[in-house]
């Protein structure tokens, strides 16, 4: 159980920490997802999105499909990025379609959220972690996850997901001292929150910067880079050999300055990143993630095989982890996840 | 009149032929637009949008209302760049709040696509540009422009206006024939309207490559910089003196390719570009133009004079057009744009 798993290599959670692999290990950004028969089937059975990451049962049951059907490297735990507004008093609703809806945050609503309860709050979500260890193999990695603050707060300010974050960025700057309160208070439960998914199980966790595209260079390292170096202190304060991988999509010519200051172990390319330039964007040796796009996956054929090759070759002297550079699309068709994995293995 | 205006020194242009100006010149995408009372009222006599980019009486009015509040250094033509798609007989409504709604086309399409008649299509676009520029004092640039052959592919194939322009790149892999012939087609019509717009009067040209993201680097040199490459080099054969500014929004990393091979005069830089990497993404000499966040100019107050200082600063030892790093937004406030056309000025 728990302490096997922890004597026992796993080559996913081994390229995270700089150790490269024969073959580069494999999981994929939204694994546990729509475009799998048995996590529509599972997810018919929750009332409600929200209700799916909150009842450990089916959400240790979506966590673990993918891994059962394609042998992947590592499972990461199903849940939400917005469950942390949840746990702070902000509630979200799932749109089919649109996505998570908030009612969005006024300047005065931030000294509401209450940011003492994450634990308590999110406690399903650590029984989850925990359970899906017990019955995940002790050399499969489990990553846990959280969103990073920035686009946490896109969505807690605007309400939905947006094209441009224009409400969040206007926000930031019309009410700079408001925008850091909530900054702080996501940087502060993500800590916590991460901690305690590390305590539950999770060999390593993931900071999913999605919106991090928008930003001029002094917005980028306020809003992005700075507070995601808090996060990475943080949880190594609490836990020492605490692997955080983070992923800043859409951060272009920004992701020099986000991998050479937040301290991350590992960096997800999302597949904006040209391969000629990651050794001049993220250094010579630090272990990169990705970065295939989805829409590649969608459309499969010998471009996918010419793509995978491409990705693995220019990473052959470094640490690497296969992944795609953004969520897998509910459109695309299983054999081409199966293409792509026999790809990634047979090369 | 014309020859006359031809004769007398443009400060702007200046900067694009890479002559550095003792202060920048400014204009801004978009400064022809609803933040402005008076181009409400013109727009409200027109049936529609497209009408209003159609009746040179009309549009020669909007373009020049910026550019007489202001005394900005440029006035850009008013026009869309689906007039395009228009005169390649794919018709596109506007919806308010929605922006241009065109039936999407498929691979089939394509064929009926006929490029023979941009010159007649679009004759009211170059009325305009002629109309503008017996108006327009001759110190003043006029600048003419397109949509970049991918931004408007986005369009004819997605439809509308997509946050990830995943139809048109799911086309573009699953038709690559198809797809290769749209662009041919939009690269052609591209030469042939540009060309006209210099014949009628604008003394340099934009190309408007909006959606340059979500690409990989594969897909960005094939219908990014190739498209555009072919373009400059098309224009030029035809119009020697050509002066081209690219604007490649959201390049991200892939802007140092997109500068190098396309050939540009002068890059427009979106406001994710990190003044302090400017040099190594585009080189130390090449003119640039932009690039405030335009949610800044929303905001106002003290952060806007400052980040004025620091873009200005930055571009001291180069040739730099004073610009936002995307179009302005409606909800702009007119004090906002006196306090930054002071900002410039005054530096």
């Amino acid at each position: 159980m728990a302490s096997d798993s922890r004597l026992t290599q796993k080559p996913l959670l081994e390229t995270l920490r700089g150790k490269k692999q024969p073959r580069p290990p494999i999981w994929f950004m939204r694994q546990a997802g729509r475009y799998l028969p048995e996590y529509r089937a599972t997810r018919a059975r929750a009332d409600d999105f929200l209700s799916l990451c909150y009842t450990p049962k089916l959400a240790k049951e979506v966590t673990l499909q993918p891994v059962t059907r394609f042998d992947l490297d590592a499972a990461i735990l199903f849940s939400d990025i917005l469950v942390i507004a949840d746990a702070l008093g902000q509630s979200s609703r799932f749109e089919d379609g649109l996505g998570p809806v908030l009612e969005p945050l006024e300047p005065y609503d931030i000294t509401r959220l209450d940011g003492q309860n994450i634990k308590i709050r999110l406690a399903p979500v650590f029984q989850t972690v925990s359970d899906v260890r017990a019955s995940l193999s002790a050399e499969k990695t489990l990553i846990g996850f959280c969103g990073g603050p920035w686009t946490v707060a896109t969505y807690m300010v605007g309400g939905k997901s947006s094209n441009d974050q224009a409400k969040a960025r206007l926000f930031a700057l019309r009410h700079p001292e408001s925008f850091a309160r909530l900054i702080d208070i996501l940087v502060e439960a993500s800590i916590d929150y991460l901690t305690a998914q590390f305590e539950a199980g999770a060999d390593c966790v993931q900071v999913f910067e999605s919106w991090a595209l928008n930003l001029d260079e002094g917005m980028f390292f306020d809003e992005v880079i700075e507070p995601n170096r808090r996060i990475v202190d943080g949880v190594r304060d609490r836990v020492g050999s605490a692997v955080l991988i983070g992923f800043p999509r859409g951060a272009g010519a920004n992701l020099s300055s986000f991998a050479e200051r937040t301290g991350y172990d590992a960096i997800g390319l999302d597949q904006m990143v040209p391969l000629e330039k990651v050794d001049s964007l993220v250094g010579k040796s630090l272990p990169v993630q990705g970065n295939l796009d989805p829409i590649r996956l969608v459309a499969g054929g010998p471009q996918l095989d010419r793509r995978i090759e491409e990705i693995i070759s220019a990473f052959e002297q470094r640490p690497h982890v296969f992944n795609l550079g953004h969520g897998i699309v509910p459109e695309t068709p299983i054999a081409h996840v199966e293409q792509m994995i026999a790809g990634v293995r047979g090369h």
